[in-house]
């Protein structure tokens, strides 16, 4: 199959994906958006603890990725279940009433199924993606299933109050190289318009076929995956309310009552 | 009032609205949210015809603002009426089926109100709106009513296609001086996070209490207005489908079809 007819491939399911959108669009519900919880700036600030329980994120989609509380460990959800990766990179299911300050997620319904049987470095990937995916208007949806000759991880680390901003601290998140392994990988590429509010390009997570071992994708290396990939033009997002009290409390400091000098 | 005062009255309101707003949350179509078609980022792309009617959009709001397809007038919407103000600042009605390819709107319900019997340069006003709205986590929704001593406005003007990126455009709008002016001011002010979908800081129209004549504001010296803040945590935003087939056709000169090749 030749790339452009990749490319009208994707034109042709997009009308499809169109009509029906439409017959749903009714029910906001149901609508099929990006769901997410925060932005990414917000959480580069230090605001790590939301107070959105994965029950009621999983109201919003089956499919995704997104950190903790605490910043205690990655998020990848895929086929409705969502699993913790911890600093060391080991996976376990998510309890209902853990919480989240940052997640995205989405009901996934592929467009595009592509098999990919060669061995292809992330950038060649890149090249691929973008006639499959080609536009910069649209939010993907992307599910790679299969065998990976290389894949680096990194791993946020559970941490303590007062939380510092994550550039301060993802220098000293744990790195992990994994070879020869079957998993999936799960994540979006979002338009760079975006940027304020998620990841520009790609942002995925993995976990292995075992559901033991996984984490946040640096890179890859890929040989031999099925690719699916999904798209929607709708965005809904939440920032926590509770944010804004923590904010205020940075701004009055332990111990100043309301009788503060106005102004400040 | 004291600015501490105001701040105070802000957090209880906060609070009330909270509350408010949990009540609802179960009917998402009424959830308390500002809801955006396309982003500031896209407009400026040059992608002027969307499909949304104002009917459709009226569904999402009753307060905010806005442009016409092929760019033709600033959109401004308060008390439920939505006006279209054309390049030499005159306005008038909108019809239910003219389209829109960008606007922001929410059902305004202020959570604070305040007069400002004194005279207001823009400068002044930002410094009290910083007490009264001081989250930078979340949109405002801003109105103000009253009269003004001045105000500098500039109105966009309709395009032909083939259309040219807003940047390339904008400095040749008419700039509309306005002095001793009654009437209502609508707008947003949006987090620095929102820099890639909406405008960060300020955004605001205005149209003048006989409903003759606004635009789009860019500076102003208030005396002796009413100020209504609503504030919300939760966007919605859809970008027009139709976008990735315009942005499709730019890519394919006309007359190529099908048998282009692949890999470009």
């Amino acid at each position: 199959m030749s790339l452009r007819d990749i490319e009208t491939r994707f034109i042709h399911a997009l009308s499809l994906h169109r009509r029906k959108k439409h017959r749903v669009h009714q029910d906001l519900t149901k609508a099929h958006e990006l769901y997410q919880i925060s932005t990414m700036s917000v959480l580069m600030e230090g605001l790590y603890d939301g107070h959105t329980t994965y029950e009621k994120l999983a109201e919003h989609g089956n499919f995704g990725l997104g950190t903790f509380n605490s910043l205690d460990g990655e998020m990848i959800a895929f086929d409705g279940s969502f699993y913790q990766i911890l600093a060391d990179g080991k996976a376990r299911l998510v309890e209902p009433s853990m919480k989240t300050p940052f997640a995205v997620v989405i009901f996934f319904e592929p467009d595009i199924q592509l098999d990919l049987p060669n061995r292809m470095p992330w950038h060649e990937f890149e090249i691929l993606l973008k006639q499959v995916a080609p536009s910069h208007l649209v939010f993907y949806a992307i599910r790679l299933e299969g065998t990976f000759e290389y894949i680096k991880l990194r791993n946020v680390t559970r941490q303590q109050e007062p939380y510092a901003p994550l550039g301060d601290i993802v220098r000293g998140f744990p790195v992990l190289e994994l070879r020869h392994v079957k998993g999936t990988m799960v994540g979006f590429r979002c338009p760079d318009y975006s940027s304020g509010i998620n990841v520009p390009g790609y942002h995925l997570h993995f976990l292995d076929e075992e559901r033991e071992t996984g984490g946040h994708v640096m890179t890859c290396t890929a040989n031999g995956v099925r690719l699916q990939i999904d798209h929607t033009f709708n965005l809904r997002m939440e920032i926590p309310e509770m944010f804004v009290f923590d904010e205020q409390a940075r701004r009055q400091p332990p111990g100043e009552g309301q009788s503060g000098t106005a102004g400040r």
